[in-house]
């Protein structure tokens, strides 16, 4: 069946990265392959950073043999700089997401460098790529945090996003990702940066990435949507953001954003009541983490499975 | 200053409606005076029921003098048959709002009667205000809940929705009201009944009535402001729905609507520092009932007020 837009989750990888109990593998691995069963074709699985830093990721290795077994899985994940995407080529992913942030003071408070010397970092990335053959070449997406504003400058300057995206794209991107880390966005200024980006780096595709942080997850990724965008980020739960930090909300949530697609008639590929299943099992096995959602708690609308998809 | 989208507050009809304590009518006035004072410009005030069935409303009289005092605010009431409209006229509301269900079942359970005996209904209210000379006229609105789905029937045919809007704008409505009562809606749907009742019924204006049941409210409302709608409702807190029914969430939220639209450039004319101020009040006086949005917890993002408004 074709799709019209990959929503691909980031759950095991954005959403885990600030729960500071490890998951066991095991757990980790029911979810992803429950969720990859209601047909779900892209999950981001884990940030390749040192164990000191990500201990919820040292099973990297385990669970990204256990992705790509999958069938018909995109398999990506974080790289935060040269290192990590050697890590992520040895393990074989088919996508390495590296992230600088658009907002300078975000950038080195994250990263302790510039802007520039992020694309640099990248620029090696890209070179290491391309000493493969072809064949053998992941996605190296090229992403951008705080696209839209950031909780350090405010307001970000739109054609800052635009100009990074092109800087990357010129340093090797096969894929560009925009994201609205803290939830600046607004779906006016989703319609013009993305459309504005798309334009910049074609034929490259484009991939979005929303927190919910004030309400406007999903109206922002509807404006992607309208602005031809097919890839979209979500958290099963909404889980991520800074669950930790008082009443901020997290990733957008897989499960409203695949509702509100399938709803609409935009095909996802994904069977709304297996993604339910799958997310009332996080319940279970993040008890003491708090989840987000409207689907779970009002459930499908009566006739839904007999009039869409 | 102009605006480009009224936002109707219904949280003194449609939130309070459900909510079993009967609310001080000193604290309902403090909540008007207090959100009008932020800019609101549009209330709906009360529904006029009989006290037996609406004991939160017996305040009415009150509560419509004090919003008629106020500078500048189009006072609206909820009419649900000819006695609560000629109760309307002697009250002096600017707005008498007939709400009759699109599902034939809905209207059924709700006031035991098929959907042309609503009809009927209404025009016997819209003869009654052509007996008033033109300049003491309400503008009278026909409202069609469930246009868009309903937990008794599923989904509902859309060219119903634009049937009866046609219907009761025969019968004389001076605006159609398109409510999705119970959460079916979804952003495609919503532009094309928009798109059609607006042009079925032009030059009369249509507004437009969300709840959140299923997370959608946002997404929705710019979807119906995409539709060229100029008139959007909800309930500070996302009051309503049916808060007591388990999961289900309410109307779409006053704050998070106004922030979204500020944040796209879209003029409320609201002051979101005072709105969130009132949000926060109501915390003291429906302390017993659930509340909702994002904006409330995540409060708003750094520069807003610099480089918006």
């Amino acid at each position: 069946m074709g799709v019209d837009v990959v929503l691909r989750e980031v759950g095991l990888r954005d959403g885990l990265q600030l729960v500071p109990r490890v998951l066991p593998t095991a757990e980790k691995l029911a979810w992803l392959r429950a969720e990859a069963a209601a047909g779900v074709r892209a999950f981001e699985i884990c940030s390749l950073v040192p164990p000191k830093i990500g201990p919820q990721f040292v099973d990297a290795p385990e669970m990204v043999a256990a992705a790509l077994a999958l069938d018909g899985v995109t398999v990506s994940a974080l790289v935060p700089n040269r290192k990590g995407a050697e890590r992520g080529l040895e393990l074989g992913v088919h996508q390495l997401n590296y992230v600088m942030s658009v907002s300078d003071s975000h950038n080195r408070a994250n990263v302790r460098r510039s802007r520039e010397e992020s694309v640099a970092d990248f620029a090696a990335i890209a070179a290491l790529i391309r000493e493969l053959e072809p064949a053998k070449r992941p996605i190296l997406s090229g992403g951008l945090a705080t696209a839209f504003g950031c909780s350090i400058e405010g307001a970000i300057d739109e054609y800052d996003t635009v100009r990074f995206a092109v800087m990357l794209a010129q340093a090797g991107a096969t894929r560009i990702g925009i994201a609205d880390t803290v939830g600046y966005a607004d779906p006016a200024a989703v319609r013009r940066v993305f459309k504005a980006v798309r334009e910049a780096v074609a034929p490259i595709p484009v991939g979005a990435h929303f927190h919910n942080t004030r309400g406007l997850g999903l109206a922002n990724a509807l404006a992607a949507l309208d602005a031809g965008i097919k890839q979209i980020d979500g958290c099963l739960g909404g889980l991520g953001g800074c669950p930790f930090a008082p009443g901020a909300s997290g990733n957008v949530v897989t499960e409203d954003l695949v509702f509100m697609f399938e709803k609409m008639g935009v095909r996802t590929g994904i069977d709304l009541v297996k993604l339910l299943d799958v997310r009332r099992s996080l319940d279970g096995i993040l008890a003491d983490v708090p989840l987000d959602g409207a689907l779970i708690k009002a459930n499908l609308p009566k006739g839904f499975g007999a009039t869409v998809n």
